[in-house]
């Protein structure tokens, strides 16, 4: 079977060999339901309380603190409207890069009489502090700011954020789906009320994630019914799916400088052919996740790149994988100020554990053959 | 390893080696997430389509009447809430003998502005029809009435009752989460608006399920974001479970009748038993799943029983598995008239497709020695 180079990790990334390991025997004999009184129930409850365990140990949270749920937008979904619906209708803040399971949820909000801020970023897709005092001045209820962007891969000093907000009052949260697995993410040294997780970012399977939740929360379910996961979280347990985000938040965690190491080499390589080639990359001067690049060639079109990189067997991204059903310009890049023109051009590479030196140097290669091409077609017909 | 008798088919049931064949290959090679633009997801995004075509085609149903959830709990807090969320408050009506995740959604709702009405059931566990004439005459929003009980496992004449509220302006639900592989389910036949589905009790895979939905239902997304399942349910899609689903939902229906048959069949004989050892079947004047016996014995504790039955190596359920967490007498048989004395003795032994004569012959044997054991301790302490 031909295998393309996959270089979108932040899109999802492979199961892990040991993950898969780790799920298999709950794809088989283990497969009681966790609420049944009887061993293979007793099994399947041991099995979860004992990976709920790992997933807290491996951010920094107690095991009470974390609430499985079948993803990341779920559990945005919960932290934004479970917590606002026990609040009386005020503000609630979103930074104007969120991913759009946080901006929706706020959208609904602002349905129903509450308000919805964005939270202005600068030309680096970094906070801009003097609208972020502005926007904490009209004491908002609930402020979410990601750790990591999903596009830019840019990291926000959550810490200091979730520090002012909680001073003013708010309730603070933070979207960490894509930072785990690529930085040190501890729940406690952040300082947030709530942090959602992702197994599919860290070689986990799809359908599982989690709300990290502090006790101070007060939060109503959304999926409500025979009360697992103490009540905020409905549902017979996705028994293998816990098992095996266990076993990738685990491996992410032992891993993480290696990778790191290895990942950051990486885009050094990839970063220094893109400059070669006059690429615009995005957020190159903040804090970025260390595998994460976004860039553009002024004049070019990113789907189309996309199209042609997949044809010559590379895996890549132009916009964020979970609204490229909408082919339109980044809401990332329009918020840092780049042109709707140089935005629909932007590609994201997004690096993973198993990629190389050599693909990289592969990819570069295609990527100019690619551009060289497109540009003798725009000289023919221009 | 010691495999005591699984004789607890509606909490959960195993995976079929058939569907996890399907599986594999998403938890492998085929990781890619289904919005992106690429080979490896434009892969994912056809095996999502084509399961969907084919849980659709199990049901009777148009696969664009497919909307993907985690699960039942999921499927019936979504049509619920978000239906309620686009009409103006009313009445919601469900039966007095539904899963929690019917009923608590219709509570939340009852604390938002709307009437919450349960309809009544008779002794034998059917929607009592004076009753259910008077919740009409409210003019209820939204009527759910489940298919399948799963303690009694009563079978519900939902088609008439579909037809009756639609007459008077209702949306009508059913949870056919406990009648899927048991009894022919037909989305159209049944002239519902909406019906709820879950992998897992037809050998699927926990953490998958799907709202059959059809279009004249305006909904609200309880999880909101990406776009994903036309709007309604947003969040990367669990690829994996999806496929082992369909194939799941396809080995249900292909193997109704054989089932069908040979599960009835030791229902007989385990009935049979239990009416030598003086039990009370509950429901047994009714139509019923071939697979479900619920039963008493006066004066025992069903708790009890369950974990002596457990020693012994047979695994039955006592009350509803998913909200077993609290050890409160079966409201179905509350409902149903059965005084808490009795309800409190209740256990539900429920058949699968894997179960023998042998392994009844056995379940009666150790039914008879552990109920003997129990009356002697009760004489002597008396």
């Amino acid at each position: 079977m031909f295998a393309p180079v996959y270089l979108d990790h932040n899109a999802t990334t492979p199961l892990d060999p040991e993950v898969r390991e780790a799920m298999l025997p709950y794809l088989d004999a283990r497969f009681g339901n966790p609420s049944s009184r009887h061993e293979y129930g007793r099994q399947a409850r041991a099995a979860i309380e004992e990976a709920r365990a790992r997933v807290a140990a491996s951010v920094g949270a107690h095991s009470t603190e974390v609430i499985f749920t079948s993803g990341g937008s779920e559990a945005n979904n919960l932290i934004i409207k479970g917590a606002a619906a026990r609040l009386k209708a005020g503000t609630v803040a979103t930074s104007a890069i969120e991913h759009p399971c946080v901006r929706e949820p706020a959208r609904q909000l602002a349905r129903r009489g509450w308000q919805h801020a964005e939270i202005a970023v600068d030309r680096d897709g970094l906070i801009d502090r003097a609208h972020w005092r502005q926007v904490l001045d009209d004491r908002p209820a609930i402020v979410s700011v990601m750790l990591a962007n999903n596009e830019s891969g840019v990291v926000q000093d959550v810490a200091a954020l979730a520090a002012e907000a909680r001073r003013s009052g708010a309730l603070f949260h933070t979207d960490a789906v894509q930072a785990v697995g690529k930085i040190a993410v501890d729940f406690r040294a952040l300082g947030v009320n709530a942090m959602t997780l992702s197994a599919h970012k860290v070689h986990g399977p799809l359908g599982i994630g989690a709300l990290v939740c502090d006790k101070r929360v007060d939060l109503e379910p959304l999926v409500a019914g025979g009360g697992q996961e103490r009540n905020l979280r409905s549902g017979t347990e996705n028994v293998a799916g816990i098992v095996g985000f266990a076993r990738a938040c685990e491996l992410a965690a032992q891993r993480l400088s290696v990778d790191t190491e290895h990942i950051a080499e990486l885009r050094r390589q990839l970063e220094s052919g893109l400059g070669a080639m006059h690429a615009q990359v995005f957020s190159a001067a903040a804090d970025r996740l260390p595998g994460t690049s976004f860039f553009a060639f002024d004049g070019l079109d990113g789907e189309t790149l996309v199209g042609k990189l997949d044809r010559a067997g590379f895996a890549v991204a132009s916009g964020s994988a979970c609204s490229s059903v909408s082919p339109e310009p980044s809401r990332t890049l329009l918020a840092m100020g780049v042109s709707a023109e140089l935005a629909k051009g932007a590609i994201r590479v997004s690096l993973g554990r198993s990629n190389s030196a050599d693909q990289v140097d592969d990819f570069l290669a295609a990527l100019r053959a690619t551009l060289a091409g497109l540009r003798n077609l725009m000289a023919v017909s221009a």
